[in-house]
């Protein structure tokens, strides 16, 4: 095989977790497009998270991926005390759906931007939160890791916001 | 770089979306083992699904990576009637929860020797359900994309059992 097809395997898996990332953040959107605005202070379940909650929770944790990859500071770090310190309803609300909405579609742009400028190497390379000692004893501690587990932390929180209407 | 070094980034990378499949196993495992048996019979919200038909439900659709793999044929053919075709309580209980978990852990095993044995060019070769006409013109449709849709559909169900009992 030759140096360029085995290159591009890499490549091609990267794109491959990009894309299953890109699947989650898309279900996410039509979610919270699909109903009337109202429905998303409903509670997933009975005194469960309120969709709008999920909402904000999923964009205050992928926004950490903007410092943890080194593309530098979050974009909305007054959602970190709300949504990821706190739980559903310890905090008094001040966003609306529709500003987390709009929130959520900006910082994916920007998290998209930087993904589709990144060689494998940087994606293989370590993230923020790792000492280079530390990487070199646990190469896994890397950027496209994290990416993975944003998109399952995805999943998971899109199986619960499906059980409110419908799904 | 080295033609090895490029050659163990696709491997690395292979081993990255193995791993966080293992974890999404690991987590339903521990799931079901935490509670007593009859928590499970139990609807993880009103009027949804109940915990054993989820588990049911990710085995039969696991199951079916062995034939799409080109594995042979599915170890459990009996469970896709009940948690595949059908909502729950559709069609009467023929399985213990400890049965299932049992199937659980085989399908586990078996799929593992499965994949531990395959290389990268094998990982990003196209399953059974597309002719190789079709996956000349969307390489995507391969095995290891198929994983990780398995992976982000467990990680959808974790997010829902989660909400029975803790979590």
């Amino acid at each position: 095989m030759m140096n360029a097809d085995i290159t591009a395997q890499a490549e091609q898996i990267v794109g491959l977790i990009i894309n299953a990332w890109k699947n989650q953040n898309k279900q996410v959107s039509q979610y919270f497009s699909q109903y009337p605005a109202d429905l998303y202070a409903s509670e997933i379940a009975p005194g469960r998270n309120r969709a709008s909650y999920l909402l904000g929770h999923l964009i205050a944790v992928n926004d950490g991926m903007i410092p943890l990859f080194g593309f530098g500071e979050k974009l909305f770090p007054d959602l970190e005390e709300i949504f990821l310190r706190n739980p559903d309803r310890a905090v008094s609300e001040v966003h609306s759906i529709d500003q987390l909405k709009a929130y959520w579609e900006r910082l994916n742009q920007t998290l998209q931007a930087h993904f589709d400028s990144m060689s494998v190497d940087q994606w293989l390379d370590r993230h923020t939160a790792v000492s280079p000692e530390d990487f070199a004893l646990t190469p896994s501690r890397n950027k496209l890791n994290v990416l993975l587990s944003r998109t399952t932390h995805q999943a998971y929180h899109i199986g619960q916001l499906k059980l409110l209407k419908g799904g």
